[in-house]
């Protein structure tokens, strides 16, 4: 998908929602259970019911693996109910260089038709190299992130600026906004504004809102651009709303009351 | 595997070998084809040719990712066969948080029972945690890799030392050598120097000696300590060492090429 049919998509929704699907078998409904592949069902009933709201998903890979093969099939299985409808990004911060980024590139772009994969970047520029052979595909950067570890080595100082800064730049003079994101943490405004003002037309990628307490209204102020230029996910407090029955009716609020705080801020 | 029976092994042996497992089913010999899982078939003569040399094996996960749901049955089968006397290691560069890494570490150490995990320690000291529940499993931690890339980030200075270097010492003073090992590029003598002098007593996992132009003395002199300290790994100069009929016989003399380097280093 395109930068111009992401915009597109984010205006005809009013919404710049990535709902994301770190599916833990332990706590999903148990009637699931019953069903084949009870994973695989439990993403559908999701993204039947936030479909309205969302203009992305987000796979979490680890939750994927930890299932073993099986695990792939449901992922594989998952990004296909999606459709290329909606921009589906593989969540596995993967980073490695040379012949072994060029699988990686292919296991996500070619195998399972992902429209972006997140990448951590301590390795370097040849982490992202293979993946920008693929046109229309995208590459999303581990900048500043939510986790309070973020302080140990993010943030450090690096000649009067913070390492992650460093490092947007350097994508930035590398790379084009039409195949590179960052990833900034909802929790983090004042770092989204820096980055911001050194990567006017790039989109974020930003987790940390629900569970981990950021907020979409500070999130769209302090880095929203002309074309939105975000991406804002949930994860838990969406596919988790409810571990009742009503499961998919809570998932389907909690995205619809993210997507009724994003509009006011998407221009028509 | 615990540390103590690691430098037995590696004193048994007279050898630190590790064999990378970097399977590429484009490159390995035609008539394996034939076979019914044909990566795990070659695998199979690769560990049987080069098991008197080596101490660990390493595989790469992105090779057997990128081959989908059957790639992960050819690495579960791998993993069985090389079995529980050689040290086995997950080249998985993962790194994420909390509730993600859990899921990782449980993949690797409990669904796989491999010894080791590579980690990106980007996000910081909360990537490693939840791989430090287990005990005599090991997470090997990026400091220093064998791309170029390696100096974009990893080498910039953060108040007067490398960014890698801040890295070791950060995880040094916060778990111990019995659990954590660094990775550190066989094309840098001066940083494995370095690195040694800040973790004297920590295990380093070495790729980059033979296809990426390192030396197996040159590491040894730099870097060894009174428990040997090291894992120097080869992968495509071994395993693809001929890709005539005779891999394996050529398999075989490379590893035993690489390890009687090594042996007069290792006192009995």
């Amino acid at each position: 998908m395109n930068k111009k049919k992401l915009v597109h998509l984010i205006r005809e929704l009013s919404s710049c929602l990535c709902v994301g699907l770190d599916t833990d078998l332990a706590k999903i409904p148990q009637k699931l259970y019953e069903e084949k592949d009870p994973v695989f069902a439990f993403n559908k009933d999701i993204i039947d019911a936030t479909r309205p709201y969302a203009v992305a998903y987000k796979l979490n890979l680890a939750f994927y693996e930890s299932l073993g093969p099986e695990g792939w099939h449901s992922f594989e299985k998952t990004v296909k109910y999606i459709g290329q409808d909606r921009f589906i990004i593989a969540d596995a911060k993967r980073g490695d260089i040379g012949n072994t980024a060029a699988k990686y590139a292919s296991t996500f772009f070619e195998r399972y038709n992902c429209h972006a994969v997140t990448l951590n970047p301590y390795m370097g520029l040849d982490t992202v190299e293979p993946f920008l052979d693929y046109k229309d595909k995208w590459s999303i950067i581990l900048a500043c992130t939510s986790n309070p570890g973020a302080k140990d080595f993010e943030k450090l100082d690096v000649g009067g600026e913070a390492l992650y800064l460093k490092i947007v730049k350097k994508f930035r003079d590398f790379t084009t906004s039409d195949q590179v994101m960052f990833v900034v943490g909802a929790t983090q405004p004042q770092e989204l504004r820096l980055i911001r003002e050194a990567a006017t037309d790039f989109f974020f990628l930003v987790p940390g809102v629900g569970a981990q307490g950021g907020s979409v209204e500070e999130v769209m102020k302090a880095a929203q651009t002309k074309d939105v230029g975000l991406l804002i996910n949930s994860s838990r407090s969406i596919i988790y709303a409810s571990q009742g029955e009503d499961y998919k009716e809570a998932a389907a609020q909690s995205a619809l009351e993210l997507q009724s705080k994003m509009a006011p801020f998407i221009a028509q």
